[in-house]
């Protein structure tokens, strides 16, 4: 069956292809491409290049792409493209995608596209762009069937026939006559009832909804965590608005992962696939997290510099200053990472934070002192002298200790206070516990060297 | 309609109805919780307290929270419940979630409960386990329905009244007299169409199939890929063997997210959820890489030991160690987060590893002359004297571009040679930058400053 994983098409084939003006054959290969790979075709070729391999795709697939494919190349499309074109393509996609793309584009655009749809396609995307970005309103689709209790299901059969598409009918919702939601019948169990059973006999009433403003990240949670296939979307007096169903939440657990790593690596997201974004984009994302812990850790030289005198006259102190930094920023980065996982997959938050803390205290102990032994070990070798391995077995566990606790504590009382808990990433624990580390290893110094 | 979150009962409520012996009210307020919300609350209850609640769920919902559940309560409930008990809850689960559940016990427990299931889900158990982890085979449902091309749309509802339960009915897969898939039709389809039109005449043919064998992680790429509802898995014969749907793709995605996050930070992920591990094994998947990266950072400690003399000098070229290393680490953390998240959605791979190296050193560029003119800032404050301060600002650009350079080289290579990219943690590159970030360092230093 490996055969059946097409070859994806290259960059250079494509190139190619155009440059011999080889058209058909392109054409041909594109069709053969699924959409989803087109668009990751087009945020690697040049803007040239990808604009004639867009043409060459027909309406379909084309307006797929242009729903897939990253921000670099839709803005090319958006000022290459003609109007009348580009609105076709909008006509063609689910609403909730269309609404999507003309969010991210200026308004002055979006509105002229959007005259230019068809009426009917042009209102609803009106209406999915009145609701606030990143809840349920945006990801719902509309086109959803909905039955009334006295149907029996031969009429509902015939009504669904007459159906031009709506997207989901893997469960058919049940609404009163002030479209109030009050039943769920799943496709399945319609065909395999009776025919001149009624909806109210064959109907589930324990449905669970959720308000269109709910965030959508609540949302993917929910669906994750109980396996929903589709939920129903309400307005504030329970009537049925749409339905958000799991595909579009795989994309928005995509895209929060995706938000979650880069967040804890210690940078702002990308909201777009690397090659999509523009260098000086990135950079932005990048530089204000970057100068704040860069001024944090001169916070570290400061420390150094109070200890000037130590440094003097114990040089072996220096030999230390980053493998203790390095270790408690280490232990606090292996530490921020499980405790961030838990707090977003609802495992630990304030009430147990007292649970989590004596675990992850428990944890930096034990790590601590196994570094404290090999630290000892490590000195010795450097033939530091007893006395300043005796500093640093001892600072290690200290370190490590605080190190993990910071790595709890303040991500949780974050979470608690609704701080997006990544924002604390690995470099801004490390960066934390440079500086108060390198403190207690001073003070330790001072302590037991008895350096004046 | 927020009023539809219920709210889940809280650890402390149910032991207090544990204590105080009122069973029948817990009963009831089981019976309204969610089997994963009621899960999760085993995981954090003690060993006695869970114990009697899980003895006082019905049947189903006990075998759906013994799926859910963590390996420490899995691991009680192994030895406390009897066998005939938890074997009867084996029957209750969907095969491929019982198999789940046995193929993490030892042997001689997992034959004995498989020895005391009902015959028919026996066989089907040991079929699934002799299907290696991780693959398409652990992860299917065999009970799918099969159609042949010559039923009418008649018969075939029939058939599917007849059906006890097939799990999957949004697709119906189509084989020959081998077995062999031929074609998909999907149930919509089905009942919008004529009762005496046949399967043949309204099945789709260009059908994707993936073999048994398939990586779960693979699979899962490709569901979320193209936004397929369900997958069908096929021997290297094309027969039919059952289907893998998107709820248990979810929780491979879930899955493999949390393990990359947890590399990510620098240790072996738990594969359990938080408070369901052991301290013990918390630490064990800690201490490898925190210390291999405390030798590797002894490095840097002999770095600045051969550069004491210069120290020694210029006392203040002490001061900016932590700064130097700090931001060559954050820097890479920054990058590694971003590409490893680019290599998984597969934007990056070897043959553009050019292209992503372009940006990562462009983007390394920019914000290290921004950090070097703020390092001048921070050196003339500190009074250091204009030589140390050029020091300072020309290694910052240096550092920073290498630290990316290594971020975004070393996990596109890694993914060449098939070890898993997430291993190169933010913590690795940090203290792989930190030893030859102070080497530049100093060696700038020796150079501008003259000192012999």
């Amino acid at each position: 069956m490996e055969e059946q994983f097409v070859n994806l098409p290259t960059q250079e084939l494509i190139e190619n292809l155009i440059e011999e003006k080889q058209f058909d054959q392109l054409r041909q290969l594109l069709t053969n491409t699924h959409p989803a790979d087109i668009a990751d075709l087009l945020d690697e070729l040049d803007p040239e290049h990808a604009l004639v391999t867009f043409s060459l795709l027909p309406i379909e697939a084309a307006s797929e792409v242009l729903d897939e494919t990253g921000s670099l190349v839709r803005q090319q499309l958006v000022e290459q493209v003609d109007d009348e074109k580009l609105a076709d393509l909008l006509d063609e996609l689910p609403m909730d995608d269309a609404a999507e793309f003309l969010q991210d584009l200026p308004d002055t655009i979006s509105d002229r596209l959007i005259d230019l749809m068809e009426p009917e396609e042009a209102e609803e995307v009106r209406e999915l762009l009145r609701y606030e970005e990143e809840t349920a309103g945006r990801l719902m689709t509309r086109d959803v069937a909905a039955l009334r209790r006295h149907w029996t299901v031969a009429e509902t059969l015939e009504y669904l026939r007459s159906l031009e598409d709506a997207e989901t009918l893997h469960y058919l919702y049940v609404v009163d006559r002030n479209d109030a939601l009050i039943g769920v019948v799943p496709l399945r169990k319609l065909i395999l009832s009776k025919a001149d059973a009624t909806i109210e006999s064959i109907m589930a009433r324990d449905i669970v909804a959720v308000p269109v403003t709910i965030d959508q990240e609540d949302l993917a949670d929910m669906v994750s965590r109980y396996d929903y296939y589709a939920i129903p979307i309400v307005d504030h007096q329970n009537r049925l608005l749409g339905v958000v169903t799991v595909d579009d939440v795989l994309d928005v657990i995509e895209e929060e992962v995706t938000e979650d790593i880069q967040r804890l690596g210690g940078s702002e997201p990308l909201d777009q696939p690397y090659f999509a974004v523009s260098v000086l984009q990135i950079i932005r994302k990048r530089i204000g997290w970057l100068l704040l812990l860069f001024v944090a850790s001169t916070l570290s030289g400061e420390v150094i510099r109070l200890f000037q005198h130590e440094l003097d006259v114990v040089v072996a102190l220096g030999f230390f200053i980053t493998l203790i930094t390095g270790t408690g920023g280490n232990a606090g980065s292996q530490t921020v990472a499980t405790i961030i996982r838990a707090i977003t997959l609802d495992e630990v938050r304030l009430s147990n934070l007292g649970a989590a803390w004596r675990r992850e205290v428990s944890v930096g102990l034990i790590l601590g002192l196994v570094m404290g032994a090999v630290g000892i070990a490590r000195a010795l070798l450097w033939h530091t002298g007893f006395d300043v391995a005796l500093v640093v077995a001892l600072t290690l566990p200290i370190v490590v200790v605080w190190s993990t606790t910071v790595a709890t504590v303040i991500p949780v009382v974050a979470d608690r206070f609704k701080i997006d808990p990544t924002v604390i990433s690995g470099p801004m624990i490390a960066t934390i516990v440079d500086a108060s580390g390198l403190l207690i290893y001073f003070l330790l110094a001072k302590m037991i060297l008895d350096v004046i």
